[in-house]
């Protein structure tokens, strides 16, 4: 494949300064692969690093962000034999020192040494070049093959649904016949209730305030809905479950609100597991949650490789990602899609930019 | 061994109206024994349902609270052959209903029939009848042999110890070489530390802002104590840990304050353990929480038998009780001990009530 | 509901020795319930312990085999509550004591008490009676609701289900993407491909020697049916998984032969899961277990409550209990019964006894 | 640090054929270091691998075995600065590729690319070259400081203690009060005796055949040993434990009869954990695990990491491994040192090559 020394990225010049330039196309280093991306899917952690950089974030001028993304392998580093030139593939963001403690225990979304390239750390599109380029550079150890019956975009949100998976991993899951409750029906939210779905979960409730992310939470399998503005959500799971409560509340949503009544509808010995992480200090009931036995899990990215698992559930159909591509975009008018995502125009839920069109 | 048909207990008569009376003695069941009570230790729950009750508690006149005890068989159920009359023995206060799921799991201070005696639920000095007493039953599985070189005073403990490792245990301990902070030295802070210990930890701090009691600390084996009106905690704690932070931050203290800086000096991915019930909400810091992938563990009462490994710890002396005890009292004066507890008269850690002096 | 005072039950004589008679019918306890048997289906235990007692089996001429069944609630002890008369529930065998530590932390089949039934340890059909009669007495902690659309039959069976799930919950589940290998198509070896692909594993292979029951296999989900006498089941799953080895690899056959090829095609660090027990030793590989970090896990019964989860997979059809009930006889008929399970007569996988017919 | 272009190393240049020759020294790639030896275990799998060669192991002229080791820091690669030129250091021998899910979960001693060099697997003194050699070169995530206090041939014994823990920690280790059980008191099983009285068991019993090393064991704090030449372990262990039988029994020895002894001696519930690999198939009654709902655990080598714990431990005083060393030899002397490991001369236990002396 023939790859120019140029390409076109979006570089971020200052806070919320996002420019398409032309850039000096990347090489990819000997356990690394270079890709030509097909589709950079939107997050809302793009949107808080451009107003406010992360922690490890290269300097303005020098930063393409994007780590939802997908594409074909362009080349090769020269210790990768997994792959070959012309592969359909998408990728995880993080890739560990390998190194740390948290790396050497499986935990590298959680690396001691974040953000230290030197030591071997990649976050692409958080402490490395990401995706809303033609071409960026993944280690091997973040990259999965797709088969050819996943489009591009769907193999972006590849991220989404690992994330969720290391989720419902860390609270331990073997959620058969459980009751779970999913607050907020963004992307991670209806993710959410598709593999409490596919873990044989027997009730799965989807609580938000739009009737329109509640019609497509319906659409991929919830249970039951619940508008907050017309029902209370404690009150319904309760009397659904005789008394007892959920098993298991995902929280993909902020708010002192939201968190309470997560906690009021949690059985005794039941789980919260955070997937959102909430810009400003809540109130927690912690005195409940403790004579209840409750315990809250947070994950960060798509830890333990739970992103093979998702390239499995998305080749078989057991997961659904169509619903969510709202939108896409062309690199160019990347602005156009970012707000696209933020004001949520025209139903938005995940949009799409497709750097090579 | 004689048992009267009377004895003395002090009866909850109304909101902080404990009054020391002659009330029947009760009989144990085909699954219960009968135990005379040689210690009983005040605890801060003690204060909380005597000032307004607790789920499940009996009505005003009935109720006999007390769940700290030890003593010795004084009469067995039909079906108890595991002791016999005059063996020295300690309690935990929780016996489930044995028919939940959360018991049938072995989860029994979560049984979800939690308050229902016709079910089989009991929990001494919360919903059924406790230890300010001359005689209390307990089901047999609730009843631990004591060897003879424990005394009374620190076998009324072992439900405290028990709490405490159901808290490890909760957390998934295996400690070897981990850093452990707790903050709040009371008697779960203070059995924390020396649990941290056994497990092997490498670095064990101990955060409080009383000297006295950071001086048991010290006695019993934290590596080092910071007095919060003297140093920063976070700052000490990453100091002495190069930047990385603490593996278990055990919180046994309440408050906004404590509670930020426990976040703030755990490690990525590490743990923070929660011994106290919270009266008041408390702001949490998710988003930090989140991006470091820090899980929250809760545990109510001694769970999964753990006071069956206290027994050990004790008898081995691996864990000393002898300085967490200070003050004791006879039954008659159940005010004055509670108020020396209260108000940590003459540096009360635990006092204890002796109801058959 | 009537209930006669005598009732038929098939009562275990001598070795091998089981006669239908009319004996007293049984009266529940406080916490127990009566129930009309409707179904009780044939177990190879139960061919086991009527040729050679298990440990604590009643003498002859007092015992009543039979752990597999389903009926009616007919009697309700005075502290139930949780059920009616006339209620279709279906149970499973063990209801531990309560008191030991295997119980108290959940482990209730794997009970210390077991078969002392003064401590409170049930196994009904092991060493309390059973359900090849019209009526049996079970602790109500064993009892399920089962609703209208589950025949009796099925619900018969929910004690081998919740055995499957407890298996999978053993080795830790959390299947997404896995490949399971299943060797042994008998019942659990069945229900086994069903839970995986409940579970959502990527390939399912059902390892046997006859193509009837490999058949089954594929009705009820295997992705592929490899038969010893024409493939090598070894070669086929490496093959399959790029040489890697199966994840998960489950035992329902006996032999050397199976044991080494499980072994031999279980990936490093993948798990061995064992659902039968042998009757004799078998020559096991543990240098190439210990080599490629492979560990074995064994279930006695449908420990921690995984009946409560199995009723769910079969009240919503996502396990299809219908294509192994292949047989059905009248009480007075369980011999006949019995050779039809043994011999596996006309294809015989369950065959069921109906006492009430 | 002045490195020569030569150095000695004892090359594996055929079966049993070890020679002291003068080879290159190696150089550190970016993340690597190069390590000046000063003390080099014998273990027993040097012993096997010299005489028939395992998996993934170099050709014969160019291997240099040797895993167990401990040196000083020569030289860092370009990416290196967690360690400086002069540093005591120890080691372990695995270093996984960081890219199949085996380690990117964290279970790089099970590493997929086993062998694997390009992708970037090394196995020092398996699969690249090892510690008999003046100079070797590590892999960064492989080394650990160790503080003056240590010993060099204490600190070559690293890997064995990392070993034993990752052993604990797979088995779920909390065991506080639990009996533990050893059998076979070689280095492994000397140190599992010692790290299961770290972590607060109550009984730890060591089964074997000599009186001198059962001695040993005595010294490092078994509370009992047993040799089986005078006394039945199984009648001692279950008698010891009321008939309950033991929480874990670790084998660190082969054969049938060890292995009935450990089935027959292990709790309902119980744990067996495996630290040798049996050269030959052994005779397992899996039977009764099944009824008695005991699983199998195996190890290899010094996972997740557990030589960070291991230090602590060593650096402590916690663990002490001098009772181990029993003898050295210079690196000219390595068949003797090998005979005398090999035929246990006089109560040979570790004995250590120094190649630098």
């Amino acid at each position: 494949m023939e790859i120019p020394s140029l390409m076109k990225a979006a570089v971020l010049m200052g806070l919320n300064d996002l420019r398409v330039r032309e850039v000096s196309t990347a090489k990819p280093g000997p356990a690394e692969v270079l890709i030509k991306v097909k589709a950079c899917a939107v997050c809302s952690s793009d949107i808080s690093l451009i107003a406010k950089p992360w922690f490890g974030q290269p300097s303005f001028g020098e930063f393409i962000p994007g780590h939802e993304y997908s594409g074909i392998i362009a080349a090769l580093g020269e210790n990768v034999d997994e792959f070959e030139v012309g592969d359909r593939v998408a990728v995880e963001a993080h890739s560990g020192c390998g190194r740390c403690i948290n790396c050497r225990r499986g935990n590298y979304t959680a690396c001691l040494n974040y953000g230290n390239t030197k030591r071997g750390h990649r976050a692409n599109g958080f402490t490395t070049n990401g995706g809303y380029a033609q071409y960026v550079v993944n280690h091997v150890n973040t990259v999965y093959s797709m088969p050819n019956s996943v489009t591009f975009k769907e193999a972006s949100l590849l991220t989404n649904l690992g994330c969720v998976l290391y989720g419902f991993e860390t609270v331990g899951s073997y959620i058969v016949s459980d009751t779970v409750v999913v607050i907020g029906p963004g992307p991670l939210g209806l993710l959410a209730v598709e593999v409490a779905k596919v873990l044989a979960a027997e009730k799965v409730f989807l609580v938000g305030t739009r009737d329109s992310r509640l019609n497509v939470g319906k659409e991929i399998g919830a249970g039951q809905v619940i508008n907050i503005h017309r029902e209370d959500p404690v009150k319904v799971v309760m009397a659904e479950t005789q008394g007892r409560g959920a098993d298991l509340v995902i929280l993909a949503a902020e708010g002192d609100e939201a968190f309470e009544a997560a906690v009021r509808m949690t059985r005794r010995m039941g789980k919260l597991l955070l997937l959102s992480f909430p810009k400003e200090p809540i109130l927690a009931d912690f005195g409940t949650m403790g004579k209840n036995s409750i315990s809250l899990y947070t994950v960060r990215g798509e830890g333990r490789a739970n992103c093979a698992r998702a390239v499995s559930l998305v080749a078989t159909g057991k997961v659904n990602l169509k619903p969510l591509i709202t939108h896409s975009f062309a690199l160019d008018d990347i602005l156009e899609a970012f707000q696209t995502f933020v004001e949520r125009r025209g139903g938005a839920i995940k949009v799409i930019v497709e750097p090579n069109l």
